[in-house]
């Protein structure tokens, strides 16, 4: 595989998701089409052809690579990674390890997309954990929310961790120059919150971050702080309430409004409104933050739009140099807090 | 102070909330219109019926009990009870605990009233902690939320507690004769969650109570469990990220929809859409359960319709008999669970 350099290539686990290969397929098809995109399907060679076959792609920049096996949703995926070692999730992953591809995007089980991850990039110097976040809400689409969940039992220094990888994701995908960063609690000021947030505020304190403090569930929207801190528990709570908020406001919208308004103008209100409140979906992934390497978390139930959005999104993610960023401000955040307790 | 049985009386701290004394007094009027209500005002009496000469008052049961002192936000609520020994939230409670109120209701720090509340009533046997809490979306009017905040750091005994008196709250308040119960987590399998989610499991499923395992997040806006039990720290940060999405869907109707339909259509679908979201602010106060009687917990920023809605749903506890269904129970499934462990 030869690569231009102009061009970016990503990889997809065309096996990942409740709609594979189908939407996964139909997605990277349109993604294909973008400028400067090229595609690596990495799936069973013949279910990946007789997909492709619905499709004209003479034109298109999409090569398939073989990967015999993939795992199911529910699969433990340590145990199921070490089985099967040519899963779908890990040979694309290793096409970012071995520079034939920049980006992994998956809609697989988010479990064994951390793990192939972990195993084959590498987690970055000072970060244990690996992090998913991003703004949550078009309310605050400056604001990024750490970690959304696969962090469930957290330390003060994972959340350090969670928020230096969360202002290099404000600065180098928001253009935030010095993001504020706050802790997630129940009450704004200091003392308030429960003990992970009291022992995580001194930390935070001496860390050279600009940290602003505590903010409440409200700020959130408000966009108070530009990164907001929160172990994965909490912050997966929230955004799968979102998302079922987001459901039942559309189903209301319709239910309501239906008639009353010319279509096209509620069909424009209606996104509008969902894009304000469910921004996740928007996006159509996250990248996984603190691996060496672009790796794309999405959501299983992700359609065709979503794999085209988050191969779009990987794109951005490379451009920036996020995964650098976050390595070099880890390196720096640590060299400085141990500077401190010297 | 003689008391009529038909007639319930409720003691408002006049001093408590951002808008005190003008919006609590101005709510209490309204209440004292209603049948069935008599109001006892506490706090300090010049203050209070300086106020209440605002309104024509003469054929109203409303009586005035002085306290001199009241406590301010941010004030350590155990220190300023033990110095403060007249504060108006004490002396509102005591009114409680010695028959001459039915009911409590401040919109006084929280933790003031708690205290009040634990001191002056004391805690349900088998109740450690009190709990506030209760149906937080309108989507969803069936599903209770334990708790909404008092508690941030929790063992699994606690979140059982929380349980029983959510079962109670269904049971007495919504007319649910057999609730399911639910743990909040971040998976809906057995083995999905936090230290404290997957700890308090094993104990949930002996409890004896209708536990249907885990719920996340979406399914609290889909009502897939009565009562769904958090600790106090992610119930806090869900109940204000909702408040503040109301507030910003509020402003969003207003910008998007202002002039498209009929003012009264858009005020009307706007109180709906609210209503549905941002349903703890329509009900104005929620009980503390887990004390011997009944103190309404209210919002700082409660305005006169929260305070006569918190006085109506304080009438409705008191003749739910809500607080006698939570002793018994916490004394039933206290004893079952002793049973089985010997």
């Amino acid at each position: 595989m030869t690569k231009d350099k102009k061009t970016l290539r990503i990889a997809v686990d065309a096996m990942g998701g409740d709609y594979a290969p189908v939407e996964v397929i139909k997605g990277a098809v349109s993604a294909a089409r973008d400028p400067d995109t090229e595609i690596v399907l990495v799936g069973p060679l013949d279910i990946i052809k007789s997909e492709l076959a619905k499709y004209d792609t003479s034109q298109l920049p999409i090569e398939c690579v073989n990967a015999d096996e993939f795992v199911k949703e529910g699969e433990p995926p340590a145990l199921v990674l070490r089985q099967k070692r040519n899963a779908s999730i890990t040979v694309a992953t290793k096409l970012v390890k071995s520079g034939d591809a920049d980006a992994v995007v998956s809609a697989g089980p988010t479990g064994a997309v951390v793990a192939s991850a972990l195993t084959i990039l590498g987690n970055a110097e000072g970060m244990e954990r690996p992090v998913v976040g991003g703004p949550m809400l078009g309310f605050s689409p400056n604001t990024v929310i750490m970690d959304f969940g696969g962090n469930v039992d957290c330390k003060p220094y994972h959340l350090l961790s969670f928020a230096v990888v969360g202002c290099a994701y404000a600065q180098k995908l928001l253009n935030i120059s010095n993001p504020t960063v706050a802790l997630l609690s129940v009450g704004s000021e200091e003392g308030k919150g429960n003990e992970l947030v009291k022992e995580s505020w001194p930390l935070f304190k001496r860390s050279g971050l600009n940290f602003i403090g505590n903010v409440e569930g409200n700020d959130i929207v408000t966009g108070k702080a530009n990164v907001v801190v929160c172990d994965g528990f909490v912050g997966n709570v929230m955004l799968k309430f979102l998302e079922g908020l987001g459901v039942a406001m559309a189903k209301w919208f319709k239910a309501n409004l239906s008639g009353k308004l010319p279509d096209s103008e509620l069909d424009k209100l209606k996104a509008d409104l969902l894009a304000r409140t469910v921004g996740a979906d928007i996006i159509g992934g996250a990248p996984l933050l603190g691996v060496n390497g672009v790796a794309m978390i999405m959501h299983g139930r992700s359609q065709a739009l979503q794999f085209a959005r988050a191969i779009g999104q990987a794109k951005v993610v490379v451009d920036s140099g996020l995964v650098d960023t976050v390595n070099s401000e880890l390196r720096r955040i640590g060299e400085k807090l141990a500077g401190k307790e010297n």
